[in-house]
């Protein structure tokens, strides 16, 4: 079997959620895993002078009106939460928690409850309480989850795990890496398929 | 038959050239006419805050990597310039000259022979004269358009044009406005054909 596809996201972008319905399914046709990557995008944008699409001129009125529109052609559900873009740091650091005590595949479960949450019911992630509270539905405890992200360690592996991402060339999300190929944007995961299906081109 | 397709575009965007390799095959499958229109970017980019991509750390890169990776996905020939981004004025112009001289299709046979030597040929497009070298290929005359791109009317009438893309909505190359609705990236041709096969969605 060939080698896992790494996805990389950020919880704030609304391209990231699309691609997150979108990846498995992918890479499961051609029977690759996928690692799944919360980054803090803040911390490229500082090198690459990008700034969150909705503050943008021309920009932002483009993507609330592409947004709704890319969700209805994949077919899933959008509900943007009432302010853009929202602190996604206890998000992340709570899915990297998750990811060292409880393993991936628990890790990748609690990114798809919080980004369901976030963009297709509106609900707001910027407080650890609210990240308990849809956290607590995949039976994770709230208090335990409100400690873990005020741990050092854990704010420390996020930002290290940030770093690496951006080591590896990580600026926008999502952010598919296959076969070394980095792909950028919710709108190349056509290109991951072709990629996918001819190994390469 | 339904409406024409208008195509936007920047010399100086790669994107761009790649999109106009294929926008009039795609339009011709459902029976549309595309509108080209040359836009200058710098004017919505001074909204946006965009800036050229190959300037920006991690972005300029993916960039250098994505382009000739690309351009063999969609089988056309690319040899970049050897500095990017050049200077799009002098042949955003002799387009606009072309367009209310001769016609559209005369201005759709210009831009595609610039473009072609620009990012197929890797010819230098920042002078008038290197413009009218391309435009010779075409049987225009090199006096009249070197004289021509200096015109106050002409350089007016591509202010007024860029004005009026960034009233539509547009803000980077290329941009695509179907029935309405826009899309933004080379990488959302294959939604456009979605559009024209589903007539929305």
């Amino acid at each position: 079997m060939a080698g896992p596809i790494d996805f990389y996201f950020e919880f704030a972008s609304p391209y990231g959620y699309l691609a997150s319905t979108q990846i498995d399914r992918i890479a499961e046709r051609f029977g690759r895993e996928v690692r799944w990557h919360p980054v803090m995008l803040g911390a490229a944008f500082k090198q690459t002078g990008m700034r969150p699409l909705a503050q943008i001129p021309l920009k932002g009125p483009y993507m609330m009106h592409d947004l709704p529109r890319f969700a209805r052609l994949l077919g899933v559900p959008l509900e943007a939460p009432p302010v853009l873009p929202d602190n996604s740091l206890h998000a992340s650091r709570a899915m990297v928690w998750i990811d060292e005590t409880m393993g991936p595949d628990a890790a990748k479960r609690l990114a798809r409850a919080i980004l369901h949450a976030h963009w297709a019911a509106g609900r707001e992630i910027g407080r650890p309480e609210l990240v308990a509270d849809i956290a607590a539905g995949q039976g994770i405890d709230r208090e335990e989850l409100i400690a873990a992200v005020a741990e050092p360690a854990i704010k420390e592996r996020l930002k290290e795990r940030t770093q690496a991402s951006i080591e590896r060339g990580v600026f926008g999300s999502p952010f598919v890496i296959v076969d070394d190929e980095p792909f950028w944007g919710a709108d190349r995961l056509p290109q991951v398929v072709t990629w996918l299906e001819r190994g390469g081109w």
